[in-house]
């Protein structure tokens, strides 16, 4: 779908903003992600938390919100002015999506806001301008946990991976890095700020989140955030690393929240704000595609992701992967991985 | 100057991409450069070294090129497009100053490049194009020294800041921080990529350039870009630091060439791309401002700079700080520091 | 055999001091030691290489040689002075140990040197004297790879562990930490410099060496050893880790080289000089024990060890592990695991 | 004094345990010992804090008294066994010293004490036995400030070094560095434990105390406790560092606590335990001494040190330093060091 002309100009999108958790037990969600992952609570009630990590200069990175069932609710995207919304309201609509346009605050700390449908399955909320809280940038006093700078990311599971990264190319996505081989892409990232990516696409059964990615600056953040979890004989919060992604160079370690949604403490990464930026492919056959170190994927990262809500606040049905792939190495060719063994 | 309605639409630029330095002794200024601080050398012949940080996916962040006297030459920023090239001919043109357009290859490694003398007396050289060599962000094995990853900015030392700040302006320059106090900005930061400079302005004598920021990924390079100098009793290539910036935030130390030119490795930084970000103003009174830690600047800091070429090759003349404060708070309240101790 | 009182008083030992490792291609494994982890050559020749950490101010840690079949050779330990060289000889004859006294030189860098088949079935190395080579302590200019600094302690495979934790109380070690439970010690670290251990014994068929374990400062050494490793698509040699250990509460990395020794980078540490240092007993049924952050023990970690040589240059038979355990919770509780999945 | 064979035999010294100081504010003091710098307390009350690290396995490594004056008290010494406090009454009694023998518990935490003025005008407590507190090792979630483990050595100005030196080798403690030229030892570091040192001498005015050495694991602790001070515009508590010492080679910062006693976060450090241990002698004239990255010492950090007491709790007057050189290299060849420049 790049530049389809038949359709009107996509809204300009200025970055991944924030991600929207449904969590059936906000008292132990809270304890999660301000307690030990250590967020700053910009602003909270009975039914949502607002926050944001330590270099974020707006007002959340994260909603989390309960609900009577564990979902990932809508992904925030920035946009560069007012006229984007209207934008994106026509563009989508052309897109044969629903939209709805909230008006200022119905988000906190946000303006107005057009959420969306899109039409990869996904709840999407676009807007232009956002409450500027105090700047914690340099209040090391008051920090906690993995010490998250901000939102780098998200990663969404798709059954069609191709489809997705055409339809996010129309928005004018910059395409960093993917896994493939002659046929297929397994797995793509790709960026609208000048990192290795905004969005990514793991093929597998969706619309599903697959994860947040979250940055820190220092890997020894991500180790002291491991080392805070197993003190607690938390340690099963950890569902994968700490390690070197091959992908992105960036380290890396996966959570999982006590609703089961994943979270990735991600540091490194690298500039990708030039016009030619060179993509780098990795063959699905590079062991040290999805861990530079060599270290086996567990299972449940490939099986497991969050469920999305509708416009109506439904649940999406899953749908499974549609891709086939002559090659069989591991879960990115798209094979059962199987059983971890008994320890 | 900003959108000075007058004159023609400026250049699209995209970052800071390399500086320039002449260089009295090109194989001592190799052994500091290559195997002490630890850049890659793309390309290198007997008159100059065309050198890159592990990140860089272009040609080079730094030309080291022999010459008669020690002195900056152009400082070069990258352009969105080739028509962006014929824009910065009109666009200085319109501003009175000399412009050169040099065919590709010219600049080895680069497209075509628009050569100009800038308003502030600075060299600067204009490109859209350039050589894409061997991806290195993944061969630790390689990595030496600093660790150096890609250019993050130059700092340049004029006689007016506000002038320098109006100037960039009207290159559509964002400002991130300044120092000031009610009567005087003292110095600023300013950013086309989205990091918190490519060009900062320090007040005192111009036009010369302060010092050339390059990247790093953590606060161990630092340091171990420190240990390596001291093993060899080189420590006195250590000018300041390391220390923690207030200013950006970023972990710092400032090293000096053998022929005296500054450089800096500078971790951390954060993320300036949203369309209103906000700017963070220092007090010229808060000592935090250049040293977070309360560590002195060294005299030197503020006295030393590299003169720069024109477009003949010759020393540009330095005029002397213009500006004039009332308080008197150190050198960046324009007093002249006192001498160091002896140790 | 603490203080057995019909034994002659047993050798002062001040520490585990080197390795010998016996390999099959002496270049290959040359290029894994010395270019990849980073060991510093004292000496070498067509046979036999002697390596040492940064830190290490006598000659050697590690002697790697070349030899028929993979094994490990002689554990070397350093004694107070020449009388305890007697008192070896003595010490073991009264066991029933077969020794053997060497003149100085034999091997290389040390002074006289009284060699033991121990009651375990392990060759040992005891000296007084080594020679002091240049002190690499502060050339960081010369550090590659782990940056390891010493030799920090022996692991070895062991068919009764209580049996091996008697012969070392007997020696004068003392016991830092276990894994137990109420019927059985699966494993055990005992030290007689003031740190967690020199020796460990893993619970297995033996006499094996499990592995030498370096020290490293700092973490990220050990996330730079994996970085460089994957690099070079050998992420192979990567066996189990990083991690950080429940028991030492040491981050680290196990690799093996090209004859499948494993070597341990291993940094933190904590001091066990007090007379009355309190033991650590971890219980076998807390997952924490191996791994703090819960991440699984490959299969491999629990089968494989070396081999090791006799006074006569044999390989020894290995007798299977002894002991029974009720539980079966893991390899330390003695079942077999279960093979890994295919990723 | 090394082994005078008409003293009696002395005390066996396991290791440096704990510093008194005596502060004037102890709400104050414990706002910076507890809450900044993140010691834990292990007992208090009205009058007093008994604090440690988090790797600390006895009751205190630091206690915090009120008083009328700011003043350093008793330096506390862990012995061997019980029977070396007598061997210590007896040998201080032989050299002319005053002693005192305290019941049990009369210091919080420890059992019986013998308190001492030693030959150099010191205060210091010799213990063989202490509760043992709470495990905290692996206790993460709870790790404040620098995330000091534990004390690691006591610095003291004396005005005679040679002869503090040959009243610690009379105390059995090894030579690790030295600070010297042809006629003087300016500075010299001695250990009991395997570090670099115990106990340090600057050359100055004195009986007073230079600072309390606490160790952290890694250097990039003393860099949080930097910017948490920064955070909250306490950086005036900073005097000193980071930076790298080259005698030790330890990465560290100095503080001064509100009543100007001067803390010292050390890193880094390496084994001593050899019998033949090598004595590493720096010339004055090498300027990386005391500073391996050519940074100067601040004026304050050879002229201030803290007063001591007495043991009828009276500040002990100060003698100005003794030793007179021919040298004048900085302070450590004991000139006065100029005043520092206004910034």
């Amino acid at each position: 779908m790049p530049a389809d002309s038949a359709l009107p100009p996509a809204p300009d999108i200025v970055r991944s903003a924030y991600g929207t958790l449904v969590v059936t037990d906000l008292a132990e969600a809270r304890h999660f992600w301000v307690d030990l992952v250590g967020f700053v609570v910009t602003e909270e009630d009975s039914s949502a938390l607002y926050l944001r990590g330590y270099d974020e200069l707006t007002h959340h990175n994260l909603i989390v919100r309960a609900g009577p069932v564990a979902a990932a609710g809508a992904l925030g995207f920035r946009v560069r002015s007012d006229s984007d919304l209207a934008r994106a309201e026509a563009y989508y609509a052309a897109l044969g999506c629903r939209t709805q346009r909230l008006p200022a605050a119905t988000v906190r700390g946000l303006g107005e806001v057009v959420r969306v449908e899109d039409p990869l399955g996904f709840l999407v909320e676009f807007f232009a301008s956002a409450a500027h809280p105090e700047r914690l940038q340099q209040r090391y006093d008051l920090r906690r946990g993995a010490e998250v700078a901000r939102l780098d990311h998200f990663n969404i599971s798709v059954p069609d991976v191709p489809k997705a990264q055409a339809y996010y190319a129309g928005l004018g996505f910059g395409l960093s890095e993917t896994i493939e081989d002659e046929q297929t892409v397994y797995a793509a990232w790709m960026y609208r700020k000048q990192t290795v990516h905004d969005v990514a696409f793991t093929g597998g059964g969706g619309p599903r989140l697959h994860h947040l990615g979250f940055f820190a600056h220092e890997a020894h953040s991500v180790l002291r955030m491991c080392d805070i979890l197993g003190s607690l004989s938390l340690e099963s919060h950890i569902e994968r690393g700490p390690g070197r992604h091959g992908v992105s160079n960036a380290f890396y370690v996966y959570l999982r929240d006590p609703d089961g949604h994943r979270m990735e403490v991600y540091t490194s990464d690298y500039y990708t704000g030039d016009p030619d930026h060179p993509v780098l492919r990795w063959s699905v056959h590079d062991p040290r595609r999805r861990d530079f170190w060599a270290n086996p994927v567990v299972p449940s990262w490939y099986s497991d992701a969050s469920v999305v809500l509708d416009l109506d606040e439904a649940v999406r049905p899953v749908t499974e992967l549609a891709q086939t792939a002559e090659v069989t190495v591991g879960a990115d060719g798209f094979t059962a991985p199987s059983p971890a063994p008994p320890e």
